[in-house]
């Protein structure tokens, strides 16, 4: 079973990356085949500056190793680095319907934010098409928002079987139904855009802000706590085991601490949680040139396959 | 001063894509470095038959090397031989404004005539983009509907030069006021849609036949004839020298021959004019791996030029 996850380089990344996305595509390593790229060329619809897309492939991929991506065992590339994906895109592109593409929810949705309608953007699912297909991907674990371009996906290959036979794997969109819904600092999801995260890695100081400034109700030292409605105690919950959290639960129900002594403990158990992947991280920060041979091994291994597979597509449509 | 010139892969070619158009690229050779490809991805909007297409573009090959075409002075190649232009052509997209694209007449006259609206046809002037601007062409001869796209092209290298710097060069477009429209047999422009054409090469047969079918009014054998108004005389305007159309001019005048005559006299001005056409392209189709190799050899000098620019381009972008 091969399943495909494309990440988006952005450097920063928070807790909620992590428990929402993150540690199940590593995990996901055990139960099939992991292709996973660093969506360069979708970050282009969105970023046109030179060193911060740099910046941010290269931290990507930093993160994505130290939080346990394994390029032996899986196939770990940034998307530019096998080109073959976009004549893929552009054979599929003559087999994808404008009102397919017009029905697009997230295009919609982008262009009603204000976002700029560029071609990139609308096209933007039929180069995820080609992602998938070219890897003969099975399943693709996606969030809700990200359901109706898998089904796109398989529509766009449905249409190009039809004329020329059974050469594109269908795939499956998997939906984590149990994802933990990781709360942030003010108890809405944790999302950049909300500006409520929690960093995984970076400045301690900053982590130590930012998991100060989660919202509580205002009940005073000498009164015991509900940790059923608190912010403090869900995110407690991603970092403890059952034990700990029970002798947590006495501590809210014992008068004599205070939300900012919670707070203290999530935070230690956040920096030990990620204290292992953090030196791992620095240590492939300071490693650049190691970093681009993973890669670049990566992209070898993907490319194999990818230019394999197109030489049956060119064959099919006669290129 | 570069060049630039696609080539659409119909097989059969008439005497009217000669003198719209073949003579001229042919004859641009002298004028600066031509740059001409066959549009074998442009080909993919319509075509979904993997024979037909092979053959067309192979058909193609041997036209234009048969009329002129010289592989050492020009670069010619075919299209998808050379993968970089997909790659200007995805970050191009970014560059792309939706507006720009919905208003091009092209996009809006095909789907008007029922031409299923699929992806690849409406961001063809993307390509088309990436095809110009990835060899800094200079000059783009073009039909009057093709104006349009090379204004486009300007746009997008125009709003990608704002963000990145000046590295695309602006195109202009050639259009050639004073194009010898080609009367088909009915008098209408001469066009395959009209059904109305004289093939250049292909069976003696055919051409015969198809001249034969050139309309004319009923004047009979004994009757003066009006050569200024004739389409037979039209047509040996593209074939005969001034002297030779006096005579013909003589002819017309004098009563006793028909126009089965004059169509005669056509048909044996078009067999002598495509003769030793005809015969350099009959041994190129006998010799395929020829033809390949020449192919191959311009693929190369164009992927060399496109690499570099490519190279340029891929770190501006930050890839």
């Amino acid at each position: 079973m091969r399943i495909l996850s494309g990440i988006q380089p952005s450097g920063i990344i928070h807790i909620g990356n992590y428990f929402g996305m993150i540690k199940k595509m590593v995990e996901s390593q055990d139960d099939g085949e992991l292709f996973a790229f660093i969506a360069s060329y979708h970050a282009l619809t969105s970023v046109k500056d030179k060193e911060f897309l740099e910046r941010n492939i290269f931290e990507a991929a930093v993160n994505f190793l130290a939080l346990g991506m394994d390029p032996e065992k899986s196939t770990f590339w940034v998307q530019s680095d096998v080109k073959e994906v976009l004549e893929l895109y552009w054979l599929l592109s003559n087999h994808t319907s404008m009102g397919l593409l017009e029905r697009a929810h997230s295009y919609k949705d982008k262009t009603a934010k204000g976002i700029q309608a560029n071609h990139g953007l609308f096209s933007y699912p039929v180069l995820m098409a080609a992602d998938i297909l070219l890897y003969d991907s099975n399943v693709v674990p996606v969030g809700k928002d990200q359901i109706q371009h898998v089904e796109m996906t398989r529509d766009i290959a449905t249409s190009f079987n039809n004329v020329y036979g059974d050469v594109l794997v269908l795939p499956t969109a998997k939906v984590d139904e149990i994802v933990a819904t990781v709360p942030g600092t003010d108890g809405a999801k944790m999302s950049k855009s909300y500006g409520n995260t929690i960093d995984m890695f970076g400045p301690k100081k900053t982590i130590k802000k930012q998991v100060m400034s989660i919202v509580t109700d205002s009940k005073d030292l000498n009164e015991a706590k509900d940790y059923t409605t608190c912010n403090i105690y869900k995110l407690c919950e991603l970092f403890m085991s059952e034990d700990e959290l029970k002798e947590l639960q006495q501590r809210y129900a014992t008068p004599g601490e205070g939300y900012g002594h919670f707070k203290l403990t999530l935070l230690d158990k956040i920096n030990e949680h990620f204290e292992p992947y953090a030196i791992k991280r620095e240590k492939l920060l300071n490693n650049p040139k190691e970093v681009k041979e993973i890669l670049a091994f990566g992209a070898s291994k993907a490319r194999k396959i990818a230019s394999a597979k197109m030489e049956i597509i060119r064959d099919l449509v006669g290129l």
